[in-house]
């Protein structure tokens, strides 16, 4: 069992859960066991010292390579508030092809910041069948651990790219853009881009010159949706007009 | 300016940001100016230090009787995340009547455990102008400091009320569950309690015997949707189907 924070292994996957270079860290049995499950090959399974994990029922069962962490220093890598005693280091997944169905709808992020909002809306790319995700810069790492948590597993299941508003202007898809100042009406069901902005300052001038602004009627009782919340809404309405 | 953290000030915001009983806290210029704006009238005007806030276009001047922390002793308080250097102290609103409008839908959340979760749905209740929310037991508490932030003020301008499952189930309207299980049909638009469960069970037993269930369609490539993404798509389509 390793007890002391100058050991490589704890200095290497303290890296992976502050900077997620390289290398990423996904916490919690479930999680770590739906990951292997869809493919992805673990560089080391983490274990915390007490973590009793040896049931024939169980997901993740130990194994001899385990790497064991006595639960001080186990604790001291989490960034996560819910207890978990096993994670995983993986290698950063590389960049996925985001255009290469043309039968969905892609998902862009124009600088949203927070990696809450980034993983809940790799979530609904998933569950409502994006062809990908692209990552204008300025949004928060989809691989940071509140993203990862946030997207329930759905960052190694949605193709993601990250990309310059040039290359995603250059995919000669038309542009739909989430904005305050459109008509309300359907979203594309296919063949487009539907690009989603800054928490604070919506989409980019850039993008929003090249997009048709799509709006989500409201009551006019609150400014504006949380930027996941019409993400949910208008992914889901595209998705019951292909389905 | 007050620099001791043994004043009676500090004591009561301090028990205001921790434990919202009998008074509450809304951080930030342009909360508590919405507050205001909305009709509630703080007990007092909390400001860091350094604060300087007397531009005749500010929301929120500067007044003679408001409190003055010292910085360090403001940035004590802070549940917050964010710098901000205003906050207010209300009295707790009282219970609403979430049954009083019959041509809309009363939102219920049943044991929604995450206050940013709540409060991302008492947001999405006033988007969609929603009658009211009730709150069963075990959901977190809506004047939560994290459920304020995530409400973006709605907190203050929707009917909220805590109730048992017993006294939803007896106010008379038909009610509908948000499920897995359900058929994907259309939401009811109004006349009718729509419920969300929590974050991990679902819906309670008591509640889901007696509810009509009702599925968000969905690829199958989630296991779920988020319980606020589930809040967001189902009332925007009822708000959309009673427009």
């Amino acid at each position: 069992m390793i007890t002391s924070r100058q050991n490589p292994w704890f200095k290497r996957v303290r890296a992976a859960v502050r900077e997620h270079a390289e290398e990423i860290v996904i916490e919690g049995r479930k999680a770590v066991a739906d990951a292997i499950a869809a493919g992805w090959m673990p560089i080391a399974l983490v274990r915390r010292g007490d973590a009793l994990d040896d049931s024939p029922s169980s997901a993740l069962p130990s194994r001899s390579d385990d790497v064991i962490f006595a639960p001080e220093l186990f604790d001291q890598l989490g960034d996560t508030r819910t207890s978990q005693d096993t994670l995983a280091l993986f290698a950063r997944p590389p960049a996925g092809d985001v255009f290469a169905r043309r039968d969905a709808l892609v998902v862009a992020l124009d600088g949203v910041q927070d990696p809450g909002n980034v993983g809940t809306m790799i979530r609904l790319a998933a569950a409502f069948d994006a062809a990908g995700v692209a990552l204008l810069p300025a949004c928060a790492d989809p691989f940071a651990p509140k993203a990862i948590r946030a997207s329930a597993g759905a960052v190694l299941n949605v193709p993601l790219a990250p990309m310059s508003a040039r290359e995603l202007l250059d995919c000669g898809l038309p542009l739909f853009a989430a904005a305050g100042d459109g008509a309300a009406v359907d979203p594309p069901a296919r063949g487009a881009v539907l690009v989603f902005g800054n928490e604070g300052a919506g989409v980019s001038a850039e993008l929003r010159a090249a997009a048709s602004p799509i709006a989500i009627a409201t009551s006019g009782r609150v400014e504006s949706l949380n930027v996941a919340a019409s993400a949910a809404i208008l992914l889901s309405r595209a998705f019951s007009l292909r389905s």
